[in-house]
This record gives structure tokens, sequence and C-alpha cells, in this order.
């Protein structure tokens, strides 16, 4: 099976990732794709870069050697996510290149030169993420990557092939491994690269100190001594080795062999200036005060009967469905709507049916299905805590902050629960209530490798203890207040007034302040090689992206290409 | 005992902290200390702020209400120090203020929104370093810190008191703790405070992230319940519970009762405006080349005897003598030659005497003396680890990086060892060798909790149990290469143009983009509220601080006290 078309590439195809001439889209498919080849082949799937150079996703560079842009990366996350529903016969992905003599060039630099501060940090966090997701899916799926490099891969294309469980390097004599960030635009290697050698690949500091300021990299024995690559492959042996390795890995796999994959189908969007609509999820956003209100709506029947029945709904199953419409969201927002500072987040539906479906999948990861939809709702609620946005959950009567939805409460800044009802509006409603579950417990942790209850309660046995012998039981506003599960509990009176000012109030701050705040809240305890790729490597590009010597009109970043040389103020900070 | 000079702050002193009208010093002695009080009564040491308003370090601001510049915690790390090696029979040490009604505001907000972005970023890493040193007392030298808030502590003022083990707040409707600098200064507490709040204090997210966006803080009964103080006490029973409570921590201490301090004598240091000179430490400036060639002399005899000697010799003792100086010559370099971006660092003497000393003082830790200059050595170790300066260093004949000098080795970005000798200088000289030793093995550990060889070797036992195997023997420059405890060892031949191709090229880099790739390679392996703070907040801190929205013309920390508003670019990054 081969999804590209090869013929199609020549001509003007509608590209499909640019909705309106601003907007993003992360919405495409296979058949679409401009810059990827993706053919399956029994257990091995190959995924070969094969960039369209003038398929850029905005005006004023060409995409040469396989550097990349967005629009490369969200196909490549595409590829990633259809590889883990869409093909559980594939137990190995070999990440390659189609054209001659290079693998990647990494991201496009005359890109980053153009591009405006948030949208190159958007653009990291994005490709890191979907670089974490190809490592998850090694880890938890059976679905190892292999890097096949069968050129150079620099900066970014090194990076990717980072995020592989194995990497191998033909051996031409001239085919290098390099990071020359630094050395020729004056900024980190942004996507995890620095923090994937000493902390992922243990390469020695000193090593990767002198390979970082290496611009022409290394290759042959000298990559595999240094642990930048596991192997280095003759030319005449190169297809024949990289075959044999997938298969080895392949072999390892735990995936099911004969089982069909499910269609993750074209999510039902509705999308116009104001408002964000699927059929779980929507979002209406109020631009004059920085707000998007998201609502996630609960299942609107009940559990299936069993796995089969999961299987048979494939992506009408809600969990999945819903998961995949926040995804998209939480993309789209992040993306599209970046004055959005505040996402006020909300459920509505029955909190019986979220916890029903939660125990079915609790009790059934054995499933590969199961499995995936688990895994795909951890990297999203990941996702949510990565994204630098105010997020403030509000619980009223009539939500279902239960279980895998409580998640997202948790996920928040701050929750805010009524206390009691809305007398005016129904006096006879059921009060609001949060529910722990089984998902609220070990099946969802965060980047640190916590669950956000242990994160939020960090090493304090006793609250767990108790919080434990509390699942499965609604707890109105002041057992939850109480038990510490929402920030504040106010009652009718008191709550347009607290939830108007805290929302108010968070549109008046400095929205980088607020930025460097959450990211540094949100993450109590231990720190992960993805913990320290988004809040120490990326706080340091930050800065590093900020700075006139990168930045600024005689930066390195500026001046790269144009055969002069950058000018930097040496002042250490 | 009181140092202070309560007579002389009303007239013109010399203050000492201006060598020049530019160069900062870091050498400061009780008798002059301009902002603080310190009072022993036997076990209990009491350290009260009493900020000269007009004692700022620099021009242009007053420090009122007990804010601070570098000048006031320059005293304080000076009265911390001292505490430790002229004080061992001061077994807790109470954190306080003169002044009625306020403990302290913080960093002065005038200094930092007129500091260049180099001098407010150093200011942070030195006062961060210095909350580490009060928790270093109260975890490894029986000195516990108690903070007795006898006013409100705002900002950098409650991050102050978050580095001692107890906090204590008076209860009299008013004072209160607060960290205001998001709502009012559209930055991140910069000293730590998210950090200690979210790991060390365990104060839950949601909680963390409303106390910070609440400029005027919380007190009494709100501030206890929430763990962002441990007590709070009525003014009347104020001070008799104050004395109660370092009562019972100095109960707890192991420190010992009848034993004399030593002295700190004040450093026989030379500057002028190429060469800083100790005795056992100099710095050759080369501002064109961009570096400081930094000699570190081993001792000049062997070992004292046993731990009677050390402690007559006091700070005469060498180990004691050279990590105050290369202390005191980082901090000085730090602060004063922002664009010497590059230390060279060599020794010189006999590597056997460095392990006779490193030897006595391994065998006798339970000494109080020997205890603090090991930790001494550790935190001085630690503060060039966190220095944003790249390191390398030169390993030759006649140099003895053996035990605790071999760390300096370990500290570096880089490290060049001569195979052989140089046949043009020295033909019959012995060939360069390292040593590993006991300091090398567990007593220096990193801040992020591993010695310098786990982190260089993470998580290779084979490699630790080979290194551990040939400790106490002479390596040369092809076995240390091949161990991987030295960077490179080119011979004489190759010797001049590679170290010189390195340091040229290191003038060439993006200033920036090294302190980033020197920040994410130097701390391989798990993180600790330390790293936390130096790798991930201030990183946070950094990029807040270098944007627009903080320090442009309409920034927040600009317009503060202009009774203008902030004009704030709303994009999240």
């Amino acid at each position: 099976m081969c999804y590209c078309h090869l013929t199609g590439r020549d001509v003007s195809v509608e590209h499909g990732l640019v909705e309106s001439s601003e907007r993003v889209s992360f919405q495409v498919e296979p058949g679409r794709y401009r810059h990827w080849r993706l053919m399956v082949d029994g257990a091995v799937a190959t995924l070969a870069m094969d960039v369209d150079e003038r398929g850029g996703l905005r005006e004023g560079y060409d995409l040469k050697l396989n550097s990349y842009d967005l629009g490369v990366d969200i196909e490549l996350y595409d590829a990633v996510q259809r590889l883990r529903f869409e093909h559980p016969e594939v137990h190995a992905v070999v990440l390659t290149s189609v054209k001659p003599k290079v693998f990647s060039a990494g991201a496009n630099i005359r890109m980053l030169a153009a591009s405006p501060h948030e949208w190159k940090v958007n653009f990291c966090k994005f490709t890191n993420e979907t670089r974490n997701g190809m490592e998850d899916a090694t880890a938890h799926s059976g679905q190892a990557y292999l890097a096949a490099l069968n050129g150079t891969a620099s900066g970014g294309g090194y990076e990717l092939a980072l995020a592989c469980e194995h990497i191998m390097l033909i051996d031409d004599r001239s085919s290098a491994v390099s990071l020359p960030e630094l050395p020729l635009l004056g900024v980190l290697p942004g996507t995890g690269g620095l923090t994937r050698m000493v902390d992922k690949r243990r390469v020695r500091r000193d090593l990767a100190d002198y390979f970082a300021t290496k611009s022409e990299g290394l290759g042959g024995a000298q990559a595999v001594a240094w642990k930048l690559v596991d192997e280095v492959v003759p030319r005449p042996r190169w297809e024949e080795t990289v075959a044999e390795r997938a298969a080895e890995f392949a072999a390892r796999s735990g995936r099911p062999s004969g089982a069909p994959g499910i269609t993750l189908a074209p999510l039902a969007k509705q999308r116009d200036e104001d408002r964000i609509g699927y059929p779980h999820v929507t979002a209406e956003l109020d631009r004059a005060a920085g707000t998007a209100t998201i609502t996630i709506t609960g299942p609107e029947r009940g559990a299936p009967g069993g796995v089969p029945e999961i299987h048979e709904q494939g992506c009408g199953f809600w969990t999945l469905a819903v998961t995949r419409e926040l995804d998209d969201l939480i993309l789209d927002l992040r993306t599209n709507e970046t004055e959005v500072g505040t996402w006020v987040i909300k459920t509505a539906g029955d909190p019986e049916r979220v916890l029903a479906h939660d125990q079915l999948l609790a009790d059934s990861t054995s499933d590969w299905l199961v499995n995936e939809i688990v895994h795909y709702l951890k990297r999203t609620l990941k996702r949510l805590d990565v994204t630098s946005r105010s997020l403030i959950a509000l619980i009223e009567p009539g939500s279902c902050f239960a279980g895998s939805l409580f998640e997202v409460a948790l996920a928040a800044d701050r929750a805010y629960m009524l206390a009691g009802v809305f007398e005016d509006v129904d006096p006879d409603a059921a009060p609001a209530a949060v529910t722990l579950g089984e998902m609220n417990l070990g099946l969802l942790p965060m980047g640190n490798g916590l669950t956000r209850l242990q994160t939020r309660f960090l090493d304090d046995d006793a609250t767990a203890a108790i919080l434990r012998d509390r699942a499965g039981k609604p707890l109105e506003a002041e057992a939850a207040a109480g038990l510490g599960l929402v920030t504040f509990a106010p009652d009718d009176i008191d709550w347009d007034e607290e939830v108007r000012i805290a929302v108010e109030e968070r549109a008046s701050f400095s929205p980088d302040a607020l930025t460097g705040l959450e990211a540094n809240c949100r993450f109590a305890g231990p720190e992960t090689m993805e913990t320290k790729i988004f809040g120490r490597l990326t706080a340091w590009q930050n800065w590093i992206f900020n700075r006139p010597n990168a930045s600024g009109p005689d930066g390195a970043l500026r001046k790269f290409g144009t055969g002069q040389r950058a000018q930097f103020d040496r002042k250490r900070v």
C-alpha cells in the first residue's frame, strides 16, 4: 500500500493546510500528503521524507533539501497517528528519505528567520510533541521507530532521528549527522536535540558540546563511538541491513498480526470567526475578553457492551472521538488564536456514562485499540499541560467532570466549582459534583511520569489514600474543595463575580509572565526527558530566539545566507 | 556580640562595595555592614535586615522598606558564610527585620527597571545561590534558618523566607506574605519562589497560581492552611514564640557547643584592569580575545598532620584558602567582566599534595570545620556549574588536576590534555597526568544530586566501577581520554592549533546560544529543586525579562510606579 500520489506532486494541488489565507489546519490525510510517502509492507512501514520545495505553508521560502516547516510536520503527525490506529499490523516504522544523499536539513531557516517569535515557539512545541509521540509509539504501542539516514541529517533532521529507537547512518564518506544551529544560526537545536543527546542517548557532555559547535557534524565510526548513531552501514549493504534491522525490531513487538485497523475519518468540524464546533466539543471565542469557552460533551449513550463494540464504533467511539476533537481544537487555538489567552473549560453530560466508558477502557488495555485510545488521551492531556494559555475549569450543575474528563480540570490552573445550584436558572437541578475514577489513578500520567493527582499532592500519601477511597463517589463542592480537588467553591451569590474577576484579571496580566508562571507551577515533582525539553530547553530557546543576537537585524538568524557575518553583543548573561 | 555600627549609619561611610566607579567587590565584613545586624546570643544568631535607604550599590534608587539590591545580598552572603566558619556555637539563625511592620519588600524595583538585562540575570543568580547556601547550612551544618516575619514579606522578601526551614508570620491583621511580581511588574518571582512553593513546600499548584496573582498576598490562618507559612503568632506572644522555636531548632543541631570558630581574614587580592591575583589563584584577562586564563596553584607544602592543625591553619589551610579565592574570582568575573566569555582553566603544582589534602578532609568529615570546608568547596564548584561562561580546562605538564582540583576539569565544557610534553619547552618534564581520588566519588555532588563523574557517565555502572578502580593512579593523556575523563588529547604538534581554534571559535559564536547550550549539556540526569531553579525558572525569567511586555518602554517593569498602565502585546507565545 502506498498513499503517495507520485504523479500529482508536480501539478497544482489544493494543499488543504491553509483554510483561509491565515489560518492553519491540522487535518490532513495520506492522499493529500505533499511531503511524505507512507508505504506499508507487512509488519514494517516506511515513512519517507520527500519534501516538496514549493509546498511551504507560507510564502517566502523554498523547502530545499528536505527542510521542513509546520506543514511538513503536520503531515508527519498525521502519519504517526494513522500508523497507530489504522495499522495494527505495523510493528516497526522506518523513517528515511526519498532524496539522494540527504535525509533532512532540518527546520527551514528562511521560514524561521521570517517568522514572528510566537510562531517559532509554537512550531518548536508542536514538532517536539510529534517527536515525543514517536517515542510513545515505540514505548507503548509496539511500533518502534528506526531512523535510516541515507544521507546527511542536519539540525531538526538529526533531532527527528534522535526521536527514533535506533539510528542507522549510511557510510559513504560524506553523510553525517549534525546540529549546526549554534555555529550557523546563533540559536539552539530547538526540538529536543540537546536533551536527547545527553539524557536519552547518554552522549558525554563534552562530546555533545563539541558536536553542537561543529557545523559539518560527524559521520562514520566516530559517530558510533560518540553514541550519536547506533550503527553505520556501507552503501552496498544499506537496503539489506535496514530491512534486517526493521524486521528485528518488528519481531519484538507485542502488537497483533491479523487485526484490522480502524479508519480515522475526517473530523466533522465547523469553523468560523468566533466559533469552532465538533460533535462533542465546542469553543466560543470572545476576542475582546481574550477568552475561549470550551465545552466538552459527555457520551450521548451508555458504554459499549465490550471491546468488540469499541472496534465496531471505531472513531465514533466517544472517548476516541472526543480526544480527536480536543486534540484538533488545542492545535487550532494554539496556532491560530494567539491573543486568546484564557481557556475556560466546561463539560456537559452524564458523569456515570463517562465513568462507564473509562471503566471499559481500563479493564481492556490488553486490546491494541483500547491501548491506543488510552495513550492518545494521555498525549492529548499532555498537550494541554504544555499549552501556554491560562486554563480555568468551571464546574457547574449538569457538568460531567468525572474520571477522564476530571483530568481536564486537574490540568487547569484553577478550578471553580459551584456550591449548590443556580437558584435563578434551575433551583431543582442536582448540585455540581466531581467523581474520581480509575482514569485518575495511573493510566494518564503527565510528562513528569506522575499522575495529575500525584503532582497536585506531591508525596502526600495520606491524601492519596483518602482519594483512592473516594473513587466512584460523587463529591459536591464542599467535599471536593475540602479534599483539595478544586480551587474555590463559591455559591450562587458569589459565583458570577468571582469567575468574572478571575477571567478579567487574567486578561490584564502580562501574557509572558503568565506563560512562565504556568510552566513553573504545573510540573511539581520529578523531571523527565520530556519535561526537560518543554521546561528547560524550550525556555532557553525562547530566550535566545528573542535576543537581538539571534533575531535582531544583525542577528545570526537574520544574517544567515546573506554572506554577511552576524554582529553579536558579546555580554554574557 | 553585635557587629553592627548603629551610630555610623547616618554619617558618610565608605561603602567599600564599589572598588572603582564600576566594579563590584564581594568582599565585606560585619563591621562594614550597612544593611544587616548580626547578633549572636549563645546557640542562636539573629540576622536582622535594616536596609539603609541611601546605601544602594548604584545611583538612582532608594532602598525603601527593606528592599534590596546586589549590595544588600553581598552582605547577606558574607553573614551566612561567617556564621558557618566563625560561629560553630550557632545552631540556629533567626532571619528577621529591624523595621516595624515590614520584613522586606524584595528586590528593589527601580533598580531592576533601570538595570541592563545581564545585570538583572546575574543578580538573580547570585541571590539564588545565597538562598541555596542558607538551605545548605540548614541541611548540612546544623545551622537551621528560621524566618521570623515581623511584618509583610513581599516578592524577594518572601522568597528569602522560603529559603528558611521554618516560616513564622506575625498575626496582626495586616502583615502578609506575597509574590506580587506577576500582577505588578509583569515578571516572575525570580529567586526560586515558584519552585520553592510547589516543589519544596508542596503548595498546591492551583493555590500557588492564585497566590502569585494576588498582589496583596495572604496572611493569618489562610497562609498556614495553604502551607505558605508554618505558623502565625499573635503580636503579644511574638518574641517569646520566636525565641522558643529557635531554641527548639538549635537543640536538634549536631554542631559542637564549645568549639572556637576560625576567622575568615580579608583575602589578599590584587585587582587591576587585566589581572586578578590571589595567593593561590590568578586570572589573566585578554579582552580582545574574550578570555580569562585562570590558574589554580596546588598546595605549597604537604597536608597537615591532622585535624587540629587544620584548625590552627584556619583560613590559611590550602583547601579553604583556594576555595575562597576561587569563589571570589568567579563572582568578580561574572559580575564585572561580562564580555569575557571563555574561561581557560589551568592548574600548577604537585598532584600528590592535592590528594593528601583531600584525603585528610575525606577522613575527617565528622569535624565541624572539615565539614564546612568540604561543603564550601562543593558550593563553589556548583557556582562554577551554573556560570554562564564557556569553561575550557587545559591539562599540561606541571599541572595538578587531581581529586578536588580535577573536579574543576570535570565542571568544564571541554578538557584538552597534552599527550606527552612540550618538546621545545621542557622535553624532560613528566607528562601531564590526572588522578581521581576520594573527592571525585561522592563528597562534591552537583546541584542535580549526582557527582560530576556520575553525570558524565550517566547510569553507566561499568565505567563507574573501572573509574573507582583507577582512583589514586595517575593517568596520562591516552589513558584519560580512553576512559572519557578528558575530551581531546592532542600531542605537542597539534596542541597550539587545536586549543587556539577551540578558544577563537568560542569567541565567534553567539554568547546567548552558548549560554543555552552549556545550561542544557551540563546537567544530564535527574533534576532537583536547585536545578529546576537554575534551569527551568531562570530560563523563563530570562525570557520574560527580555520581552517588551516587561522591559520595553511600555512594559510593566518600566511603568511601575508611574501611574500609567503597561501596554501588553497580548499574543501568547
